[in-house]
């Protein structure tokens, strides 16, 4: 039987931080309001009001552009509960009311569909994402419900819930070609505890893989909806077709639809999809209290932590298909680490430790949040990065939207909901799983607590915990000892704890004790750590990563002279920290040295024996991988040439 | 006024080399047999049949298909230079008997034209390339009247020529899309001594880059041969529209056309398009005196060796347009290379030589034959590769031939010939530019000159040359002096010659004295070089290349356990040469040592810290580039991690 841990939510936890307060407010400010000016301009609210007015064809965008609607709503919820906002809630009311009236009698919901080709609903599951918006509805819907109370949207998705839950299984046999609808459907099992959600999202779960539902669209193809014949990419909308069909071979991996997921081998295919299906195959898997799928899920975060993850925490290597490739196969050029990858295996690794309370996982989302979610938007956050790539010649840069603008919303609704990522609890008491500052407000066997927590984290390794019961209560605080840190001190009201730090994976230290008024005292070590990967890696033989407490550091062209594929590192180089107030909003930068080569007597020549070739010692700087390409375009790169 | 030196032909020189007799007999009783029956299987022949039974339509294969059985013949005067061969010269005579009925009665001739699209001669320049054709069989006419004495195809290509003479400059002005007609007009004017030849080639030579021929020809595009409606590639025949327009925006630096020759700043585009055209250009500027134009060519040679040349003597950066891309962008594991391109760098240094006398030009011969040439064809003469990569993940393999054929037959007319590189005369007497065991029988001064080398080469660096005059006579031999080469010793007859070897580049000791019956020893050093590359080549950056004398090495996956990316190599690691004589039909290998990490600790990791990996110190094996994949398919590495 799974036990299961509870994350706090948005309303239970604040955040006063000085690294991601002033994030968050810019997400706020900048990105939502930026995200809902863009459900204007680009017609993706008028295909909810056409809709509701019946009128045919003229769909703006994108045929899955619905979900950038639920998305908004989704962020602006978690907005709503930090903090009243009456423009900011009208707004929300009044998309609300659009999604509501273009709602169908029986309960289905897409704009597409409704403009385009109303009798072909559910025909093309494999690209017309019918299922991947409904999943964003629910999900919105619940994350307004959980942040407001209100309901408005919630009766909404609830009834294309239940519309989904009558067609799918007799009347249509088949599975989303993106998955989301899984993860979405568990979070509604949740809010209205009723079983069927859930049934219907382990139907989902477990359908996939067993059949030829796709081929078997496909074989119809004059009779599904998104084919034109006149389309030069073979008829199916967007051109989705050729990453399914690889030489004309239905490739099932790429939507993970290879084999059953209690058969799959590996972490496989486009990473995204593969996030979203893992984090619903864990909820499934816990609600169920099914071990074994549970078990198998562990071995495939396995795989991807130990075999396909870049050093940043960015996952996916190859940009066509947007997928993860074989193990090890991890080229810094051509990374593609999207952004949502990340974000998506944030949502995983909350469900696998609340699953299973292993600290491991926290451990990934501290690694993806200050690294490869975290990279993805511009420190102003009107930019965005898409794919993100390890090395960089100077040619990859931020941009304000994407046609397939799947990204910014993404970060928008993890940012502002990072609240609910900090703290769990269980039976015996409270998780401390990330170290930002403010205060949360769980109660625990009866017991009214504050937890509150003051650091500069990630910048210094200090943390203060006062923890405050009310009664006074015995339960135990597990404070997460992260996987890279060696060295740590833990002490209750000055008194030390016993702290046995092992090396390579996070553990929890467990105060068990009874809460009054109690200050816990926190110090990691955070040396600079020279890295290297798994000599497997070919990419990164004979290169060396820096990195910092959760900080994975690189180096840009505007800090240096240099070309940067000149710069060499000598492992034992010791490198000072230091804060920068004027630096990228504020920064600890890494200052060291390197060595480059003599440029004299190269004059006239392109290959000679190496021994004529000096070296000179020249200071480098390196900066956090997640706030690159802020200053200016230019060459950057996070593994560095060993000297 | 340009001095001109003259290379010694293939009837005045024997080859009898360890090294290079075994591949020109694979070359005559494999490639050349095998390229033969390829004319008949592939329709070439038939192509010629059809066009003088004035059938129309049903062109086999590539509309420059013609060139294939051009490419044969002169491949296989050569062989009939060194060797009587009854069989093949019937071969020859019913070949040529095929192409001269072909020929219309005006003297112009190309099948697909005849058998396609009769009307449309000379509208589509661009890509349709009856220029490069007419080149090829000029070439090929000029070698078998050298070879034989036979003038039975000069009938035809003189012809052929004449035609072209009338047509262009008046009726048409136009360019070829690929060049090859300049070289062989000079070298039919060498043989016809007629000037008009000399004057097209320079109207071809300079008219190019001055205007807009390719996008006049376009703009008519529904009227040029070559068009078909119905193609979804854009129209123009085999797609290769896209690479001249990019963007929709016409790029002439594909094909040389930016800008006039005299004013192109480096070598840009297409890099066998570039050395045909540079090859034709310097017989141009040296028949004409024209100084200016040769020291434009000399600073063009001099940015494509020094900055965008592989160390192997590969050249061509990019698959897409096979071509150069900017200096010092020299990508390994997708470098192209094209071994067209080196057999191209060789014709065109060899009439640098001819035009200037530098022995870098030799230098750059001698490394291209050895290795960027060579590596294009199997030990045993049936396999090739058209692109060389400098590292393979084990996926490039040779192959049994293309679509596109135009390595092969380069490689069997350029071995088949090799006997045209190793000797020059001039005024002052006679050059030893390659060392090649064999003879050579000049005349020099009146006198008649046996000279004859005993060496193997390039194995060791030992030469024995024996100088034979009848009448004695007083003449100068110049030794070439490798670039490669630190330390080098001259004696005639065991009288040492002073010899001051400076660095970097080539040079010639000139003896001069009377030569009656005089033996000359060379006697190079030639240890194991470790080479780095220019710092600002990006893909070289902390890798270093082995080279012991002419010969460029590799590592190959199948003499080695682990990836060869796990393999490091201290710059003052100690070498072994040894010759093998079971191993890849002799040849010397080096063996050293290298550092593989340690894989112990890293189970269930993928990034740590540096200095927890130990090296262990292994034994490693480098064979020469030449002769990598003829063993089996695997991984293979020229630049190597530096440890």
């Amino acid at each position: 039987m799974i036990e299961h841990r509870q994350q706090l939510s948005v309303r239970d936890v604040t955040i006063d931080d000085k690294f991601w307060s002033p994030r968050r407010e810019v997400n706020r400010t900048e990105t939502i309001e930026y995200q809902y000016q863009q459900l204007e301009t680009s017609g993706t609210l008028a295909n909810f009001r056409r809709a509701s007015e019946d009128k045919a064809d003229n769909h703006n965008g994108m045929w899955f552009q619905d979900s950038d609607a639920y998305k908004w709503i989704e962020a602006a919820s978690y907005v709503l509960a930090d903090r009243e906002d009456s423009e900011l809630e009208a707004r929300v009311d009044e998309v609300i009311n659009l999604i509501a009236a273009a709602q169908d009698e029986d309960g289905y919901l897409n704009t597409y569909f409704a403009l385009e080709e109303p009798e072909k609903r559910w025909t093309n599951l494999n690209t017309m994402h019918e299922l991947y918006c409904a999943g964003h509805l629910i999900e919105a819907a619940v994350a307004l419900y959980r942040s407001t109370c209100k309901e408005s949207l919630l009766d909404v998705a609830t009834d294309f819930a239940d519309h989904i839950d009558r067609t799918f299984g007799d009347e249509v046999d088949g599975i989303p070609g993106h998955q989301e609808i899984e993860l979405a459907l568990m979070r509604l099992a949740d809010v209205t505890d009723k079983d069927r959600y859930r049934n219907l999202a382990a139907y989902f779960v477990d359908r996939r893989g067993h059949d030829d539902c796709f081929v078997r669209e496909i074989a119809n193809i004059e009779e599904i909806a998104g084919y034109d014949p006149n389309d030069e990419e073979g008829g199916i909308a967007g051109g989705a077709r050729p990453v399914f069909f690889e030489d004309g071979e239905y490739d099932g991996s790429y939507a993970q639809d290879h084999a059953p997921l209690r058969e799959q081998k590996a972490v496989e295919g486009h990473a995204v999809r593969a996030m979203y299906y893992f984090a619903g195959a864990t909820d499934v898997a816990a609600a169920a209290g099914d071990d074994e799928l549970l078990a198998h899920l562990e071995t495939l975060w396995e795989n991807m932590a130990r075999k396909r993850m870049y050093v940043t925490g960015g996952i996916g290597s190859e940009h066509f298909g947007e997928r993860f490739t074989r193990d090890y196969h991890l080229p810094n050029d051509t990374a593609y680490a999207e952004t949502c990858a990340a974000i998506g295996s944030i949502f995983w690794n909350q469900r696998l430790f609340e699953a299973t309370g292993k600290p491991r996982y926290h451990d990934l989302i501290e690694l993806q949040l200050y690294n490869a979610m975290l990279v993805g938007v511009s420190l102003d956050g009107t930019q965005f990065f898409y794919n993100n790539t390890l090395e960089s010649d100077g040619s990859h840069d931020r941009e304000g939207w994407f046609e397939c603008a799947c990204c910014p919303p993404n970060i928008a609704r993890l940012l502002a909901s990072l609240e609910q990522y900090l703290y769990a609890i269980d039976a015996d008491g409270l998780y401390v799983n990330q170290y930002v500052a403010g205060s949360a407000t769980p109660t625990i066997a009866g017991s009214d607590v504050t937890v509150t927590q003051t650091t500069d984290y990630p910048w210094n390794g200090t943390i203060e915990i006062n923890v405050d019961a009310t009664p006074p209560m015995e339960f135990a605080v597990r404070l997460r000892i992260p996987g890279w840190c060696a060295e740590a001190s833990v002490s209750v009201n000055n008194e030390p704890i016993d702290v046995d730090v092992e090396a390579d994976e996070g553990q929890y230290v467990a105060i068990e004790r009874e809460w009054d008024d109690d200050q816990i005292t926190v110090e990691f070590a955070m040396p600079v750590e020279v890295l290297a990967a798994h000599p497997a890696v070919a990419a990164d033989a004979g290169h060396v990563a820096l990195r910092r407490g959760p900080m994975v550091y690189c180096l840009e062209g505007v800090d240096h002279d240099r070309p940067l594929h000149q710069y060499g590192i000598d492992p034992d180089t010791e490198f000072g920290a230091t804060y920068r107030e004027d630096l990228l909003d504020g920064a600890v930068t890494l200052d060291g040295e390197a060595t480059v080569p003599a440029m004299d007597g190269w004059e006239g020549e392109l290959y000679r024996p190496v021994d004529e070739t000096e070296r000179a010692t020249v200071p480098i700087k390196a900066v956090p991988y997640y706030a690159w390409n802020n200053r200016k375009s230019g060459e950057m790169r996070v593994w560095i040439n060993e000297a």
